[in-house]
């Protein structure tokens, strides 16, 4: 393939719903070029409270997937992705293959002063301790605390993110994180943005969140710099959005969170990857 | 087959997950004969926010892997799948299949004195109108007020059934059912039983609950009573567990709910069927 094509290839993302759609959106505004193809796994989802053997299956699904839209780059944009199966697919791979979590334990690492982070995530984000084990390959002295919080994804799907339930149960999750020195905290599942307001008001000041969205875009960037396959046509990127199920309600949901129109969003059945 | 080998061919009894052994549960004690094998697609769970298309793939795919275990006749656990895919699979499966609905409803419409009645599961069966359609065959003037309460089923996951927050969601749900005059309530979801003192204690006396499980069992046994086919050896069934994920995590949950030993729960990839 002729470099010249290689740089209007797509970047693929996938997330196991619609979750990873504020990492996309992060990618859009970052590199406005890029022609982006996203994939949410929305008859699956969720896969944080799954195996990693089944979530490692899922990927190498998906990833197959969207080879066959000749992507010269893949963005896993779920954490538990992200943190169960990086590692294989990424050998397995003959793209860039990069995650959410070492550049949101990387902009952790920047940001703590006093070497105390707290991280919170699904069950087998923080279970698989992956993110500890980047941050402390980074700041060997560095103390992390994981909490895992099952219900901050049904509540935001289910619309109670402004809800006073949703405070009690941040602060069920939180408690006993507050009452650490923490002064950094990552958000380490892509629905969390959406609770970061409630977040930062139970924790306080001295504690700085972490959405990892932004510095993944900028690790993205580097990677197609280095690589030389960054498209600097100038023309904006073009988009397109594929989901496992329910085309139309993933829809709904997109359009309120990016500026784009999302309507051609078409259904595949990702099982026969 | 000559039919003494198909009185002792097993029970198929598969759900999304876990909650279907609330069912399979009611079927080994009302009929401790017959052999069960119970499948949950634990990969996959949970069905009740996605798509008619794809709840009748998984459904066809479990029903696949259950005739290789050479099962007598099938009983669909799951609320979501009864609501959306039994039409569809009854008319391409050899074996008789039963879903929870019909006999919830049959419960509901024996139970009500008033012809009042309401019905809470998921988004999924409450959109389908399934229980509304057949109370209303069987009792036409029957008025049927369905409600979604999609949080149940995470609240019961993450053992908060008993807290106070699961009171509040309820009270957010079913305020507005509470103010109607229905006299009984169907738990049309098989992880809602486990609330179902917390909605009793909420909806008080007057609302009459119906858990549709033993009324699934009375079916079943109908049906193998009229096919001839029921296992009266007089010696206890034995028990197959079967999962599309984590079979470890299947087995601690099973043992919490069966007096019996989960502990030989196989995984399957069920996306080969």
């Amino acid at each position: 393939m002729q470099i010249q094509d290689k740089l209007t290839m797509p970047i693929g993302v996938f997330d196991s719903g619609v979750g990873g759609l504020t990492v996309a959106r992060e990618i859009m505004r970052q590199l406005p070029c890029e022609n982006v193809v996203y994939f949410g796994d929305t008859a699956r989802v969720p896969y944080g409270s799954k195996s990693k053997e089944t979530i490692i299956r899922f990927s190498k699904q998906i990833i197959r997937f969207l080879k066959t839209k000749h992507v010269k780059a893949i963005v896993i944009a779920c954490n538990t992705a992200s943190a169960l199966a990086l590692d294989t697919v990424q050998t397995e791979t003959d793209v860039p293959v990069i995650g959410v979590i070492v550049p949101g334990a990387r902009a952790a690492v920047n940001e703590t002063e006093n070497k105390k982070i707290g991280v919170v995530g699904t069950e087998a984000t923080i279970r698989s301790e992956t993110y500890t084990k980047i941050i402390k390959s980074q700041l060997p002295d560095a103390s992390v605390i994981g909490k895992p919080c099952p219900l901050f994804v049904p509540l935001v799907e289910e619309g109670f993110a402004k809800h006073s339930i949703t405070e009690q149960v941040i602060d069920i999750y939180l408690s006993d994180m507050k009452n650490t020195d923490i002064d950094t905290m990552i958000l380490g599942c892509t629905h969390y943005p959406l609770l970061r307001s409630k977040i930062m008001a139970y924790l306080g000041e001295r504690v700085h969140i972490v959405n990892p969205a932004y510095e993944t875009a900028m690790d993205l960037k580097d990677i197609l710099n280095r690589e030389g396959i960054a498209n600097e046509s100038g023309h904006p990127g073009t988009y397109e959005f594929y989901v496992s199920d329910a085309a139309e309600k993933f829809t709904k949901f997109a359009s309120s969170i990016l500026p784009y129109d999302a309507s051609s969003t078409q259904c595949v059945n990702i099982e026969e990857y």
